[in-house]
């Protein structure tokens, strides 16, 4: 995990910037004979589309249309690299060209301009949130490969603003608004974003994303723990400040005899404080993650800030944002946690026949 | 990121069992003319030896004497890989061999039997706590190289047993009993302990951990991001069941108004809910990180568990156990901090004279 | 080096195949601030142009446009993945349809097809000599990072088709036909190749490739050798079949007394048997290295081969193809040196201020 | 390939200098339960034993016991890392002090200097020939692998000093004086070390390393190309100046209808120029190549250097040097073409199951 490129034998490689070109990126080390097509991709990409976003989303339009560069001959994968591109179309530059000067509180401006001594200022450029499409187009790539061995990925919301709910069902979830972990939070959490919208102001929330089908066995000892890989992975989408597995900061508090699963009959366990994986190794359970999702760091209300000399200087954030990360970074995350099975799967696969 | 190696530019590989030779790991890629020597590397060990930690503490005795087998000439690093060994004094197999059959709960057993298809039974093998050595002396020489840039890492302990504190002065607390955050806590932590352990039960917590000294600039855009690289480090240690960054899971529940740091003039912030870390790169701003330790999972407490055909067994976890894994994992989750630290430092400087 | 991502710091990852929408890569971690635009790329994709290779050459057009996609703003290089796509134009599939059931000698049909268990056989697919494509899009960049260093790359044909020439001035013979390293051999090979197409067969030859600027230091110990990794990157361009450096395998068979170069004053050399490069690691001298390009294995001539159900066929190759990989590999040769020296010029950096 | 860790899913990382404590080695990505002893290991590194060499040998004595530190449980592997370790035992640094202001022509000791800013002067540190030691021991883990699998590595000697020879059976060449490719040539080879020793000189030779039962698929597409990780690891070992594949320079020489090798009906070929290798993938046929080795650099003739100031100054090198670095060098150009065929193999079974 260096740079853009995420994986060791499923890899991904994202580029692009929200006011350039577009978005894209190529999955290299998929096996051959995969049936893909950009329907598959798109299904996904369409999860994140603004506007599907409710009351916690932006008024842009972005169709977000994915097109297969490579990779793919008559429906199938050829184990060589496949790449996708997904244009830009709604830019304004415009909306952004006063905050060039300006370092934005809580985005990457002033840590970027550190680290690289210039920015491109459109948007965010790279750190823009936009960057999560080609996140999410390669998570479906994985996707496919998982499903073909039987795993598959949900994810639901289980907080907003601090109002939360428990998950009932994470498959049903995702296609409620918000990926809504239960049904009857909706209302609530519709009229907590309206009010903080109302206000200027932007909110937060916690993500749970679950695997099924996971064989024992995935995961690496030590470093390349399966839970290590996965925590990198959540906490490399931005706006993510917290990751937890299983019974996660819960189990900072309970007594050893409440927390160990105990072992049944037929690889089963008694419950699942684990989250599915022992000792770095995945141990047959479903996998359980949560991630915490800070605001959204660009808000109506005028903040104290300084510009590129140095000077204080008020800000106030326009453009067209989401006040809330959530609902549309749970693809993101659910992308994630696929490429990372996805990878594992195939790693895990030297240990056959030997 | 890849079992036993850890790093881009600045890599530890580890390598040993609980209950083999010995524990050992190879530093390659520090850069030459760092001067280093093994009472460097001996000062952390110490840090994590059994017979420290006090109430939480194990009866086994191990000195811990790391060697350095490589890459040191006249006291300086010579640029080439840095190898260590600490041979394993205190081994009494007998203890374990009764578990060989059995699946111990919380433990790592049946997912390294699932992986492999067989499994070192001597006190864990490569699952074990041991293994945490390797990271402290390969921590000890990222630590060296972070010093020489003015950079620190410092970490307290800030709950045990669900009894929490705040962190007065970690400088100061990493000369305290448990690494405590505040020295008031350390008889309430005392004897929660005592009573813990006479029921043959075992307990976590949460550790805090912070750098001082980072430049801004450092970490990789998207993947490569500092925080994911950190999470991944400090997930990497067994027993780390979640990791969080600055306001961690608080920010999920702030308003974006809240939670944005306001940039003042001079680099500086009015305050750090970011935890120095800014769209994955370094802000200059203190590096601020937590996790969370399940309790040890041998515990005296009979247990239900399968054994290797899946017949139903009850366990009772023998051998001279530590009951909560804080304060010796302390050291290890530093080590792993200054790892990414010094990597990320090393992986900047490509930007240098452009 | 796995996959289709070459290189640790500068890393370049391509995608495309000859007959599908195009060719393309990802350049990541080029440092920001480096002056760059689509000229600089099309300035050495238009020297591996179709029509360029003259009596060589295929009768093909391709334009070759590479369009950027990302990861420059205003003329500079972000520090973020630059990505550039080159639209494929001129594909007759239909050219190739007829040979999709048989494996055509010297290509890479047969082992792709017990790779994959599928291949696309429209032009070679990710096999073709258009890949290169990407690697000279990429070496473009890697080519202005070097430059803003002092470093320059060239490259020469030294033989075809067994006729030789020595290297008078291998910067000149970057705008000679063939890249000819001498002017006067440019007839005999004109005569070589005419004769060659007229049996409907094809030759081979040999490039020289050099580095001017080269700074003292580049490598790393043992595994990363500079010369293991320039080995690695000509010997991954298809056709390529040896690699030498230096006196390369005239080594062998001189005295110790005649290879080694005596050291002058000033960091000078007496010769220059190792190719500028010691131990692995750069000296300060001109970087030397040779490889051998095999004869095109497309054909006019009937040759033997077997059907996708091993029943033994004869298959005469159509198609319009060059009859030698020389010139049209030459920039592609240069690109992938570049590569290696821009990768390793920057890991070096770590060294720096220590 | 970075610093010293070699593949990417079995990885050797080695460690040591020739004067220091020892030289040694972690194979990480080992399958589980591969048998293996230390005996395996002991068996290829007494083929590299000083003492084996005849008159291109030295005089030093080491015993080269190699004892494993880690990742073997009852005779097979377990799947974590595999330490072992070799100390040195013949230590004269004594022989080398005087030489430690003075750059050795042919040797790393000005571009260490360059690179490091300070040097191990001892027996050429981390550039001593004696590191090969680790690729030996390694080698040999990934021998066994590859045992497992059908799959062996052979070499032979063709050429020492200009005197070149015909392999009439690579596998008996094994157990030949020089791993000779052909007996009758011995006595040539003999005559003509025994009177280049005397006149304080060096010899080069050309090496040949063939793998038999390497199945057809192994091998990435573009940058991770079966013959580029070879020509890599080849040129990897100090004193390699030149590799080729099959027909390798001479295919330049050769028409495309010489070189191609015709299919046969099941799986065979015609005739074997390509070396086992078609676009950079295993075709089925057996793995051919060649390395050229320089001569030994270290001669007793008086050469012209400079000191660490710059000023020239005449060195002789004594010290007890072999003359030729054949027959040494070749179990580990052995051990580093079983290293790339192993990661290739586990590398390949993520395609398995799709």
């Amino acid at each position: 995990m260096i740079g853009s490129t995420f994986g060791t034998l499923f890899r991904l490689t994202s580029f692009g910037e929200s006011h350039g070109p577009g978005i894209g990126g190529v999955v290299d080390g998929c096996p051959a004979g995969l049936e893909l097509c950009e329907a598959d991709i798109q299904k996904e990409l369409d999860l994140r589309r603004p506007g599907s976003a409710g009351p916690a989303g932006t008024a842009r339009k972005e169709a977000d249309i994915a097109r297969l560069l490579s990779g793919v001959y008559e429906g199938k994968s050829t184990g060589t690299p496949i790449a996708f591109f997904i244009a830009n179309e709604d830019q304004r530059s415009a909306d952004y060209s006063e905050l060039a000067r300006l370092f934005r509180p809580g985005h990457a401006d002033f840590a970027y301009q550190a680290k690289y001594g210039l920015r491109d200022p459109r948007g965010g450029g790279r750190s823009s949130g936009r960057e999560t499409a080609a996140r999410v187009a390669g998570g479906a790539i994985a996707q496919r490969l998982l499903a073909s061995q039987g795993v598959s990925v949900h994810a639901c919301t289980l907080e907003i603003g601090g109002i939360a709910c428990e998950c009932d069902n994470i498959v049903t979830a995702g296609s409620r608004p918000y990926f809504a972990g239960d049904e009857r939070i909706i209302p609530a959490w519709d009229e907590r974003l309206k009010k903080v919208r109302a206000l200027g102001d932007s909110l937060g929330g916690i993500v749970q994303i679950e695997a099924y089908g996971v064989p024992a066995g995935l995961g690496e000892p030590v470093f390349g723990k399966l839970d290590a890989m996965l925590a990198a992975a959540l906490m490399s989408v931005g706006a993510v400040k917290g990751v937890e597995q299983g019974a996660g900061f819960k189990a900072a508090r309970m007594l050893g005899s409440e927390h160990n699963d105990a072992l049944l009959p037929g690889g089963r366990f008694a419950s699942n404080n684990a989250g599915g994986v022992l000792g770095g190794i995945s141990s047959g359970q479903d996998i359980i993650l949560r991630a915490a999702v800070k605001p959204i760091p660009s808000i109506a209300r005028e903040q104290k800030t300084v510009d590129a000399e140095g000077n204080p200087a008020p800000i106030t954030v326009g453009g067209r944002h989401d006040i809330c990360a959530i609902p549309r970074i749970v693809p993101a995350l659910k992308a994630m946690v696929a490429l990372v099975l996805a990878d594992m799967l195939l790693q895990q696969r030297r240990q056959e026949n030997t």
